[in-house]
């Protein structure tokens, strides 16, 4: 159902509300359509994946994605960063890194949680089926996100590297198994067998690829002014990893600059022309 | 006191407190300075005034404005849209449009409100003369607004010519006497007697201009799926007055936009560049 429709750079910014099987919930997203989309002429698509405590609202009203989206042709699509409504588990202690707004981007397989905490699913396979149903998108798709989000833009695109062209990450939570959030995380919705966790750490999908491996073109900006930086993000412990493959990666540091949406603002453009590049590009090589 | 500092496209967003004589009570604004602002380059002023329910924070986070005006080398400041803190009167009734978040830029007479409501002044001469005395913004000012801060744009540009050199609005109220929020705003802060309204009406002070007055340069945009447009904004109400004056006003009604942020975002660009050519001239003719 279609919650609202508001005119933006000449496109359509809707948010969306849907039955989820994979969550076992309603759910809500917001997708942009450039001002071209239409049946005969679907958008490519940049999945954007938010942070901690967000919902399918922040990108959207705080990111400025909209202007060049419009401009390049790109549509977005922000899912919300956990299942949501009564019925669903929530950190018992309210705190904002467990339960609502902190799926993870992961299938959860520890009670209470395994009941509706199925993010990995819902944003790989669900969620593009039920937008495409509905609206003017095709089948080319990179995928973004911020922080957490960045974690699941990275796993996602690591993981299933057919399904999207090229992967970008703000501020991205490189190795979670390593560092508080994702201890936290990984532990209630994964149990204490660390084995299980590394199909949800970028780092560790990594240490296991070949040399040979293809690895989807990669763009991370870092705020070195991020107060996250040095305890939960670890970004330094991706740069090894990456070393040994063959894979184009750029990773910019970028001065004084925090983990808040004014330094996603700021580079966001950035991000949307290194992704339609690959989006608008005739022929996928992984194809 | 700097609440808050973050890098914003290479330049710097504040958030900073402060005791306001003219409100008395504590208040917050929000000001962004360019990359080159310095003591030997202050940085000329777009003014932002916010509607109903905004707070300083608003126009800052969803407007998407900083990325232009770091590149055009404009300071924005944004004030918040009523006295705030323990003792200032609020509507008992809580509703959004009287009392905190509305204060309409006007000097209340009326108690309890006189005591605190005293917006006009404050934007007018107290807040330029606290953001000065600490940051390098310079005497050349340019007037912005949306809803009750594009009527607060138009009733101080219109009032005080030569403190501005251009004024723009997104959806203001251009005639308040006239539609229900103006109304119960006037007729708590200012009392029954409708004489004492006009001084805050722009449709009202353009009707007392001569034909041969200087008019601030002046441009507004307005959607025409705006709910508010038939009730309340009124914005064909200026038209005939307009009309009669000698001046360059451009009013653009803008097709399929709504009241949010995200009509303001999609034509930001054409304000800031509108405002730049007055900000950025050689010679202010009015001086």
């Amino acid at each position: 159902m279609i919650i609202s429709e508001t005119t933006s750079f000449g496109g359509r910014y809707l948010r969306v509300s849907h039955a989820s099987s994979t969550l076992n919930c309603e759910m809500t997203y917001g997708l942009f359509l450039p001002p071209e989309a239409s049946e005969d002429n679907p958008a490519p698509v940049l999945y954007w994946l938010s942070g901690l405590t967000c919902t399918d609202e922040n990108f959207m009203q705080k990111a400025g994605a909209h202007r060049l989206a419009a401009e390049l042709g790109i549509a977005i699509l922000a899912p919300d960063t956990s299942p949501r409504g009564e019925g669903v588990p929530d950190d018992p202690d309210g705190s904002y890194d467990l339960g609502l707004g902190a799926g993870f981007y992961l299938n959860a397989t520890k009670p209470p949680w395994s009941s509706h905490y199925h993010m990995f699913d819902y944003v790989l396979d669900e969620l593009p089926a039920v937008v495409k149903a509905q609206f003017p998108i095709s089948d080319v798709w990179s995928i973004a996100g911020h922080s957490m989000g960045g974690h699941g833009a990275l796993v996602l695109g690591l993981r299933h590297p057919y399904r999207f062209r090229s992967i970008s990450a703000f501020a991205p939570i490189v190795n979670p198994s390593a560092c508080p959030w994702g201890h936290k995380a990984f532990q209630n919705y994964l149990g204490d067998d660390e084995a299980r966790w590394h199909d949800y750490d970028a780092c560790h999908l990594l240490s296991h690829l070949m040399e040979e491996d293809e690895v989807l073109p990669l763009l991370i900006d870092q705020g070195d002014a991020d107060q996250f930086l040095e305890q939960q993000l670890l970004l330094p412990n991706l740069d090894p990893q990456l070393d040994r493959l063959q894979c184009s990666a750029e990773i910019r540091i970028q001065p004084g600059y925090d983990h808040s949406y004014y330094f996603i603002a700021s580079f966001i453009d950035d991000h949307l022309r290194f992704h339609a590049d690959y989006l608008f590009a005739q022929n996928n090589g992984a194809e």
